[in-house]
């Protein structure tokens, strides 16, 4: 095994696989941690986010095999600079979002509402303010020490991975029993969630249900874990691991809808309290809001339907993991 | 069938159901026009609408039974009225529907929208203002010598229905072939309607679809004249007319709400373009419009779910009515 981790520092690809379907339970994490941290280090100066959450995945669901106090370090410093770059990206995609739907609502289409070319000149100069903001940001932290110290640690990451012991010299397969827990957490949540009246269409909770979106929110986050620590055991689990991971980025895709269109809603609701524009604007920037409220119901609405489907497979029962 | 006819004057019950079930088709149907302008007469001075509707009903169904040019003057006598004493309920009907809707907007339940209490006091006040001048008018018509003319045809209407030979003397169940007509330009028009795309929930109809309320309309109308063509043959057909009569009700029930839903969001749209209203109450006026339409798209939803299933019983087939 010491080959094996010896190319852990290289891309991820066949050695890592070899590294991971054998041997400790400690190796195989460090394998799959060390591929994405040489891909981190590799992508620099520019920052996938998607990168950043995969490790604090790992590290959070398998922290029973690391040391925790590094582990939980190392992962909020992770997340710390995933929402940093994460924000220009959004903002892009909000601004799209908000702009596609303005424009293809029928009641603005025409001379009945002269508020659309206001509203939308309105939520381009604000999110584009936005974005700009979150690109300088991100571009500070990118020459901060911080930032530094946190790629330094991804560098060490994949040759000094501080392992707990004996959790860590278990068989790999004792990774399958984390992610099964991920998997839980995952449902347990779910579980909290209003699923019988969200799959009902046309429920109204988008629009006449208040404080709804945190326990989506966090349903989302428990997801995007659960998907990344099957990522982890998919070296040990062959082509069986591309159905739970196929479920899980649907999961993901829904929740990710939901996000977004809360926070275009929220969006649309804040240019709308801009002070000094025209109540025709503001009416506009109300249809607009109410419109994503929608979408959050939608976004719900597919959840509740995709929920069962996805959640009775046998991958996703506790039994899938530890056969 | 002289004493059958003799009872004609007096209100529905068994002395009508006595008349429908033998004789003339003319003979049925002048028992069941008796009956309803014998109840229009008694309400006097207060007008039942759905009578106006029901006697409308039939002497456009049953068209061919009668002299065409008496029958479509009356017809459109008592619509014309329908939609004058129509009014004020309509707009009382409209009045509760936005305010109630308003009062469960999460978005507008607290400090974060400080438009809402004016948005409700518009709403009140420009419907309420709209209803009195329905009222005045609807009263002003009561005194005038139109009504009076109308109100003269229906005590005729008891006694000297202008029949037309030889439809009038067929047997009474030739009514059932105009029935089914009516119910075929009913399933003619649903035809039109884009019923696979509304049976998706959230298809985006009710805010990004443009001009495509009135084809709903006009299925309404339908509805309702289907509808009211089945009561009239009711008595012929003893309580195997409750299955369709009830199909045809719920069909109703759906289309009113999609209907109002329309007419609310128009008068939210009416409100929002109101001149010198502060930018928070447009915005709150934004909301509601665009929380009808979605009310709209709902309605257009349940019935794409409903009319399958209410269109394919065997009552609804043209060898139902012919047998």
């Amino acid at each position: 095994m010491t080959d094996a981790l010896g190319a852990l520092a290289t891309p991820a690809g066949p050695a890592t696989d070899r590294a991971a379907t054998a041997g400790t339970a400690g190796e195989a994490l460090a394998a799959h941690l060390a591929a994405h941290a040489a891909s981190f280090l590799r992508g620099l100066p520019s920052i996938e986010p998607r990168t950043l959450r995969r490790v604090a995945g790992a590290l959070h669901t398998f922290d029973a095999l690391l040391d925790l106090a590094w582990a939980r370090e190392l992962r909020d410093e992770l997340l710390r600079l995933d929402t940093l770059v994460g924000q220009e990206q959004a903002y892009t995609r909000r601004l799209a979002r908000l702009t596609t739907a303005l424009d293809s609502l029928a009641c603005v289409d025409s001379d009945a509402a002269p508020g659309a070319p206001k509203a939308r000149a309105l939520l381009e100069r604000q999110l584009t303010l936005a974005r700009s903001r979150a690109h300088s940001l991100a571009l500070q932290e990118l020459g901060s020490a911080r930032f530094h110290a946190v790629a330094d640690r991804m560098t060490l990451l994949a040759s000094d991975l501080p392992l707990r012991l004996p959790a860590g010299s278990a068989p790999a397969r004792a990774l399958l029993t984390h992610a099964a827990a991920a998997r839980r957490r995952l449902a347990e949540a779910v579980a909290v969630l209003p699923l019988a009246r969200s799959a009902r269409p046309y429920n109204g909770d988008g629009l006449h249900l208040p404080d709804e979106d945190l326990p989506w929110r966090e349903v989302r986050l428990l997801a995007l874990r659960a998907r990344y620590a099957m990522e982890v055991c998919a070296p040990l689990l062959g082509p069986e691991a591309a159905g739970p991971l196929a479920g899980l980025t649907e999961l993901g895709r829904l929740l990710l809808r939901h996000e977004e269109a809360t926070d275009a809603a929220e969006a649309a609701a804040l240019a709308g309290a801009t002070a000094r524009i025209t109540p025709a604007t503001a009416y506009v920037l109300g249809v607009v809001h109410a419109d994503q409220r929608l979408e959050v119901e939608a976004a719900r609405h597919a959840f509740g339907l995709a929920w069962p489907e996805l959640h009775h497979p046998d991958w996703l029962s506790d039994s899938w993991f530890t056969r």
